[in-house]
């Protein structure tokens, strides 16, 4: 099994949102709760998705999705924030895990690496920046005008590549995301990253299937599919 | 005039096509006329996009488009090639003009850099793999499923940025790539690339307009625009 690209989930896979979220939202919002307020506007994330996988509302970039949800959760909370457009930027903010830009860099070397997140490729492209991504170009949720896990999302990744699904391997730390990615063709790798929603996650912590590959991180995974 | 992305036009801008597909026919087709052969091979370019920019045709991506040209000038010339795809892949082999990788490296760290080329996701990442161009993210033709000089290319990759055009310059050493660029809202930069045709060039030697910025290379770009 060598890929001849790798494409990954980006949010909780290489990069550690609820702790940068809540970071930016602690420093805008003293006193308030940051990582329950993290945990709620990530959690208003699917159901906002849903609409648009279920038919009911036109694709909308994710961005779009992150500044209505923010809108949600701050009048739920009842807080007030003077600069909501640049507290939505911080999702092009996000820290890498640390085992991400070296494992990137080693899968580089062998194949194609793209993100297939629900991030837009205005989103993707300046996390990358910010978080020294080195992909090579950015595939996912935009081009399919859709949202994981539906399968037109994976299918038009590989696509845009001209490969064939099983020369694309998904990389994801969520089995959902995986088994999706599965179904529609695509070879499998499961990295798990227990500390995405903090200490009492109880999900995803190893994995649920087969997985064509389970790697501890990325440097292990580049070194298990290349040698 | 700081723009927040710079697009880029690739064949000819970033590439010497010319020089590398001659140089590709000849290794496989000794004795012929290389110079003639590319040249040949790029004429068939704009009369196959022209096609699909008119509506006559769906999009295709133009790696199918180059395919069915070799197929054209093959035939034209009366030779036999046996691995007709694998020469189609030359155009991910070209080589870039001596300034552009440590240029874009420059300009990289003051803007996100994209390429805006009629080529593919697909061969514009395969083509920045072999020569090195580190680009943030791929847009171009295929986001936006038309052909450049439509102006809806240009206009897809700055809403992909979700940038407005006059934040994005479009950078190309073609004058009627600038001239639908400005035309679209879009800031422009000439880079003249005199050899791209050879010593008997007769177009785009200089700038056909008062485009925004007029460089001599790309490391010269990024001093004019960021000192």
């Amino acid at each position: 099994m060598r890929p001849e690209a790798l494409i990954f989930d980006v949010f909780g896979t290489c990069v550690d949102w609820r702790t940068c979220i809540a970071r930016e939202l602690a420093a805008v919002l003293p006193g308030a709760d940051a990582l329950a307020l993290a945990d709620a506007w990530r959690g208003e994330y699917q159901p906002a998705m849903e609409r648009i996988r279920a038919g009911n509302r036109d694709y909308v970039a994710l961005d779009d999705l992150h500044r209505e949800n923010l809108n949600l959760v701050l009048g739920r909370f009842g807080l007030a924030v003077p600069d909501r457009d640049g507290l939505n930027r911080a999702w092009e903010r996000l820290d890498p895990w640390p085992d991400v830009v070296p494992g990137l860099h080693d899968l580089r070397g062998h194949a194609i690496i793209a993100p297939c997140s629900n991030g837009s490729i205005a989103l993707m492209t300046r996390l990358a920046r910010h978080a020294g991504l080195p992909w090579d170009c950015i595939l996912g949720a935009e081009i399919a005008r859709d949202y994981k896990p539906r399968p037109g999302v994976y299918l038009a990744s590989c696509a845009a590549l001209r490969l064939a699904p099983e020369s694309v391997m998904m990389v994801a730390a969520h089995n959902d995301d995986l088994e999706a990615a599965r179904a529609a063709g695509l070879a499998t790798a499961f990295v798990p990253r227990p500390m995405e929603y903090g200490p009492d996650r109880q999900s995803d912590l190893g994995p649920a299937q087969d997985w064509d590959v389970v790697a501890s991180d990325f440097p292990a995974l580049s070194r298990q599919l290349f040698g």
